[in-house]
């Protein structure tokens, strides 16, 4: 699907934002944080200002036909997409917007079987229509809700990309008993202490029978998805 | 629904993480940075690990049952919860979960007009189930992926949350016309210059019939919804 890259090459960042100082913010800290620092992945923010028009550096203008807000201007984002991203870059280029295709597990694999990713940030009421087209971006949605900018979702959409990069989580988890691994949400953990207030780790997690104890969770697994989230449960 | 709090009184968010460094973060800067300065919000980091046993300050444990990771401990964690919030707090308590309910903007909604939140941030391959019932913890999730940790989920609603709180986007934005707030994904947007690289904005738009545009804006709109998102659109 996406172009490989080479194994001890890093897997590229470029994050397109008019508050490049958010980064890396969160992505600075912990496992994202260490393996920005092993070199495992590279984040370079650019900041989408530097390609504004006038004295002002204004890279917004109001939105054509009327209404609220400010549109981001297509001749500024696509200055800074083709700085950023050479025409031969095999990363996709991505935008962060809530019209669109909603990220999933399969997504964020997908990307990080890749290159690296071009990641472009929204403000105000969006971007001009055209820059989407012109530049083949592709919209990402992180959820069905309204977020004050692009960047918190760029940031969520590399952290679940980074964990997967090979190395990040050595023997932290092992990745195949996750959340949407298998499609069904986790079932319930339990440590110790063996009574807590009155309430005690359920008998079979302490049985010692490796059958009995991978049947349970199963079953808790899908008891919980099936409650929560039946729409993720396959039909029939 | 929630608790409503004096029209002066900030909305107050305490995070309850093992990484307090993360925060404010990207919350410090922009549109929910400034609305932190001004007070129309507060933001109270806390750190689990003040409460972890031991010299190393252990927060967590290997999972009842076997299996890879490590699980946070009811204890620990439940002694944080209560230091954070007493018993009268009357701020709801939410963990960020890939396994709860999913963020939507109603949701926000329903969060922005309360008192505020008590936001966990669960890391490694979960907190202990007896603490999400003994705490009664509602758990959320902002999308079917799987992050490193709550921390960057906990940004995100604390970003769509704060956005929505009195005078935080002023002028900026109407609040009517956007992304979810009439169920369907957001018609596109056009700016200056008319022409761009061989694109012009589309004629209605610069027509300055308003009955027109704002026809032409529903129809796209629509159209946009059913293309990407039939899952959005009422039934039938």
């Amino acid at each position: 699907m996406s172009a490989s890259r080479p194994d001890d090459a890093p897997w590229r960042a470029s994050v397109l934002t008019l508050h490049p100082a958010m980064f890396p913010g969160p992505l600075g800290v912990s496992l994202c944080g260490e393996a920005l620092a092993r070199g495992t992945w590279s984040l370079e923010p650019r900041d989408i200002r530097e390609f504004g028009r006038g004295r002002h550096r204004a890279v917004d203008d109001t939105p054509a036909g009327g209404g609220p807000g400010m549109v981001i201007r297509a001749d500024v984002l696509s200055e800074a997409i083709d700085a950023a991203s050479p025409p031969d870059d095999p990363r996709p280029r991505l935008l962060m917007s809530p019209r669109g295709e909603p990220l999933t597990q399969g997504l964020v694999r997908e990307l990080a079987g890749g290159p690296g990713a071009i990641v472009v940030c929204g403000r105000f009421e969006g971007v001009d229509e055209r820059v989407i087209e012109g530049r083949g971006l592709r919209e990402v949605s992180i959820g069905d809700y309204v977020l004050s900018g692009g960047e918190i979702a760029a940031m969520v959409l590399l952290d679940a990309v980074v964990r997967l990069l090979p190395g990040v989580m050595g023997a932290a988890s092992s990745g195949e008993e996750e959340s949407f691994e298998n499609g069904l949400l986790e079932y319930p953990h339990y440590t110790r202490p063996r009574d807590w207030e009155g309430r005690a780790i359920p008998d079979v997690l302490l049985s010692g029978d490796h059958g009995r104890i991978a049947r349970w969770r199963r079953e808790q697994a899908r008891a919980l998805t099936k409650a929560r989230r039946p729409d993720l449960l396959p039909e029939g």
